[in-house]
């Protein structure tokens, strides 16, 4: 069951045929990854009918289930939580677009060295925007990037937020006004970028382990 | 209408008689206050029974419901997900106290300086402590509180976490086994610090500001 | 006696009846705390006339001594040598009011993050504009508070002073003749910035502990 | 008059026959230095005849006034204090040796970047070790200095307290104390060092200028 | 001639056929990168025949002249200097391999963010180890990677020293000591280290753009 | 011998008499240092003919052979490397004069705080501009000093790019430009700061002690 964090410390177990768990099938699509999923040793939880379905989306969808998921599903609640608010902030209908909001998750993530987080959303910066040069600029420095003027703009607001939150004030909010943006975007570039603060943080206390398979995707 | 975002902006209105929002009693319990809840112009949406409930029950208990629920009101969605986010984070039962995690939202909003989260929860280290110094230790400055060394190690980690989370390694995990966490709780310090690194910047981006009636609370 | 720095590693004493030391009448009005002043285990000096005045001047005009003396009263040429200073920065005829020089005292030792400063002067800030909330403003980010231009301006140079003083030009106080400060006013910011960059550091490093008694001051 | 500021903005005066102020023979030993003492246009200030007394004295030992004391000298109480406690620092018996003094002067200066203390207090280290290159090194990188573990952690105190003063804790205090420094001792290292962090923020703030004399001493 | 920096801005040329400079077939591999080599407009200079034989090997081996080496190019002497150091450095036999050698200079380009250094030898690493992962933890955050302790050391020292420069003492040669490094691996760690601080300073300073081949390497 | 680095762990020689190493008379002009060149223990290579006779022409002209070389000396074609960049960086014709050069050394030494740098190329500002403060100036805080705006904006340049290279843009480069600066003079400024930043780090790693007959040069 891939929704073990410490893999190592648990006896083996042939796919499929875990006892007291949810039987997700194949979760692990990168099979050559000998790793923990988190430095942490938590059990997976019975998951709830939702997740279970929600686990099997993403292997049909992505042909895996990205770790994060299998971190959090130690506690379905929590899961739950994690994916309600997610799924809002990156999938929802929304004034940026899902590239530019996934621009910030890694522009924010270079910011604070994150590198599950780098993998993943570097990856989904690759493949929205077909260009992996992009997504190694968000990466690497976004400053380098050619941008428009809102792009630039947005990236700047997520990174200084990230970096001296406490120094945001009006005159930052009116920069973005300024390109373009609406008073419901700057709430939605403040949230996403909050929330990889959030997910930043969680990967590099548990040093959780991205799915190889974002390294090779969209190169 | 209380979720209204920046009330300066909108006609005048008779409490309770809002006609196209949802029908809220009274959220301000803070009537001196009149100061806009966020610097974003957003119309509060039409909330979910649950969310009216959920409100309505914060009105009961705490006779007011915190600005944070109600900037989040705009949408509905992103309410429910913070609301279930929150409460799992810092109300289920858990290795840690609720003083506890409260300690850590305020010793992650000190280093990050949000003038929001310092309030709400310095407010609420007073009252569950009973302890009305220690609330000011940690909005101040934790180091210099009087600590078990589990509450120290478990606020280093999370200041740590938050200033520098790029560092954080095996070794600081050990630092929390040794004074008796469990992985499971390592995940909660490191989930509530998250948490809160995401809200104080959600509240530095949109100068959120806090119920006046947090500063008098448990003093 | 109030001005002995390690209560706990003396002899206990009952209060008024210390024969090796200068008779001073129930310095310590905060009964209930007891914590020592400072981590350092100073003996109390026999202070001069001048000063035993002084010292039963506090206590009769604010009900103690401020601990800080206390702290500098194992020395008397110490202690009148700040008293002198303190005085003439925090009290004499200036251009700016007592409650802008509380102000920047507060905000400085925000950014030093020094618990005996922020509690003490954070009362003044509190008692001296009758606003309880700008007290909090100015310890948790002076930036959240709706102030003058003027006053901004005198924050932001007295912050830059402390966190970068290297880097303040011409150009800093061309800013603060803008707003109407006078080339005395810009001494007299520069001075108080730097005495609360001097006294942050002799609390820091001694640990010093201030007076319970300021915590529900003007709440 | 030396203890104009700003020298350029005022009618040309010779020596010893200004008649609104204080008369100080020849207070600018540097003749050669055209530059203002600061960048504000404070006027001198009928100075009292101890403060006379101690211009003329320091013409005698040292061949001019410090500019510093010139740049007080707009009102003779500020320059009273500053020199009562320059004087009890720096002067007065103590357990560190005035030549210790003067290295956290300068190990603080230098952290803050401070041309005027960087200037005359290195001078100062110059001279009382008889050793030039220790002046440069603390004032280029004291961790470059071959020191004595007693002084490498006196200044390791002094420049972490400059630096981070809110990380100073009991640990800091017990390591000065394991290289024999007493509690007393421990004081007057974080006055010393509190006493340089105010002295360059009023340095940098007022662009004050050192006296050129400074630069050719102690080679 | 691909040494052009500017390349919009000189008209426009058939590969090959550049009358006044070099002959040098195809040095732009990269046929599908129409942005500037850097953001300077120098102008290629007639280059010395052993530098025109080094940019055929180039091309080659590499099949391409790598950007850095055109962006010299403006400059026979100063490409000659850049070359004999870097070859020297990277590619002369040394205690440390060559993958260790470009684990430190991604891990140096990391912590400076430099976009063309960070693509140029993350494609090195890639390669000389055949583990695209390990290339994508340098750039991200080496701490994260599972490294010996010898190499783990390396980057803890190069990092710092990029870092920090000015804490670097004997304690932090010990460490390197006593992973069995010697003082000639000592000497060589730093070499290549500080060649990346200087490298990262040109490429960003110039706004230098990687070969877009590199990004496709070893992945 | 002055190449051997760690005099104090290699047999004593008498000057001259080095029967395995190249015949480098007398490069210790400062005979009073008995300190090593560096922490390293690295015997002195043979050096080539040009090497031996660079190492006699700098006797002749400076009276010693700078540290810097005698510390690469353990490896000829470091030593060249070294010596080629270095001679074409700052002695090659340019539009920075020779001064400016240094003044940028040592602008970017004082930034990272480097012993060996700031005392060498401190006393070449003062020997080049006949000014010994503006060498203590350029150590201590180029902002302090009074600059030509073509200087000024040189040298935020190079500051700049030393402390958050990530963060220069076109914009930094168009105020050098403004200035007067052209594109050649552009890569000539970033050149030679990336440059200090490379020696700056060769020399903290090592701890190199510069020769201390700078300390006395040009006061």
């Amino acid at each position: 069951m891939a929704v073990s964090q410490k893999k190592a410390k648990e006896p083996a177990q042939k796919p499929g045929k875990r006892p007291d768990g949810p039987t997700i099938a194949h979760p692990q699509a990168d099979a050559g990854d000998d790793t923990d999923i988190t430095a942490l040793g938590l059990k997976p939880a019975q998951l709830s009918p939702e997740m279970n379905a929600y686990f099997k989306k993403c292997e049909e969808k992505l042909g895996f289930v990205p770790n994060v998921l299998a971190a959090y599903a130690f506690d379905n609640a929590k899961l739950e939580a994690f994916v309600a608010m997610y799924n809002d902030l990156m999938l929802a209908p929304c004034g940026l677009s899902k590239l530019e909001r996934e621009m910030i998750a890694v522009a924010v993530s270079s910011q604070n060295r994150c590198y599950y987080c780098l993998t993943a959303h570097g990856a989904a910066v690759r493949s929205l925007s077909g260009d992996p040069v992009l997504g190694e600029l968000m990466a690497m420095n976004y400053r380098a990037a050619r941008l428009s003027k809102r792009q630039r703009a947005m990236l700047d607001f997520a990174v200084k937020l990230t970096a001296q939150p406490w120094e945001i004030e009006e005159e930052d909010r009116e920069r973005l006004r300024r390109v373009g943006f609406t008073d419901r975007d700057i709430w939605d570039i403040s949230a996403v970028a909050g929330f990889f603060n959030m997910s930043n943080r969680v990967a590099s206390a548990t040093d959780m382990r991205p799915n190889p398979v974002y390294h090779r995707q969209a190169r």
